[in-house]
């Protein structure tokens, strides 16, 4: 019979593959970004995604377990739309505006997972597990906050033209 | 040369095919939930998903497209992790806590998106577009913490076991 932490152990597993995977897809769009409050914006979650990749393996030895990943289908669907904005958007001056949506979109995949984890962790009696997953859940939000304000200041030739 | 009104006019295509896939996928948790509240729950979501597909409906109609979907990787990712919970969980104490996780998933992708398309909007001069957009994202935002205090409060027979 699956337990509680049965959901827990996979949905660790899932995001410390999901982590990996947007490591790498934060340097690409790091490098795709055309303005560079935006490609910095990338570069300091690229960062933290470091970080919160350690504390993934301090909760892993916290429950004794070797840090494993295992495929997770929405990362992979999220990040595929983002390649395909900087393929189809290549050269075009909303080139920026799609790369933060798509960031955006990770981070509230990561919001919701990391949400999710600390609560079961606390309902399993996980106090110091809890606490870890809750310290990048604030940094999520951080995160999610800059990207915000980013993509309500980002240079946007299109509504510049129109109010001019 | 690809533009905003473009990206706009893709995201709102992506989403429109994703609340029909979401639309589907609340009915079936809904009738895997095993506690009353976790179905109601689903439910809610299941019928405010039908208003929203109708808004982007109008927003379509306000920029003058027929409305069409375009498949979306991220949210078939999101709803196949959901699959594999009512498939794995059948019959578990925590069918219901993996439910509501993979809810929260689905609930932060719309949250992600309508933001987004709702910001574009208003960048775009789209007013009346933009307080549709707006309207549902608020929406989703109290249906979120309908569903962060759902899962502080389902029932958990480890953790009661463990408190015992």
């Amino acid at each position: 019979m699956k337990t509680l932490q049965n959901l827990f152990e996979d949905g660790l597993q899932d995001i410390y593959y999901a982590e990996q995977k947007i490591l790498d897809a934060l340097s690409k769009m790091a490098d795709a970004a055309v303005a560079e409050q935006a490609a910095k914006a990338f570069r300091l979650h690229r960062d933290q995604t470091e970080g919160q990749i350690q504390r993934l393996q301090q909760v892993f030895d916290l429950i004794g377990q070797k840090p494993e990943g295992k495929p997770c289908p929405a990362i992979d669907g999220t990040l595929q739309e983002g390649e395909e904005i900087v393929k189809d958007y290549a050269g075009s001056p909303s080139l920026d505006a799609g790369l933060i949506a798509a960031a955006q979109a990770v981070e509230h995949y990561e919001k919701a997972r990391y949400r999710t984890l600390a609560t079961w962790a606390a309902q399993l009696g996980l106090t110091d597990a809890a606490a870890l997953l809750d310290e990048t859940l604030q940094e999520e939000k951080l995160t999610d906050d800059l990207l915000t304000q980013l993509a309500e200041e980002i240079a946007n030739p299109e509504a510049t033209d129109s109010r001019a």
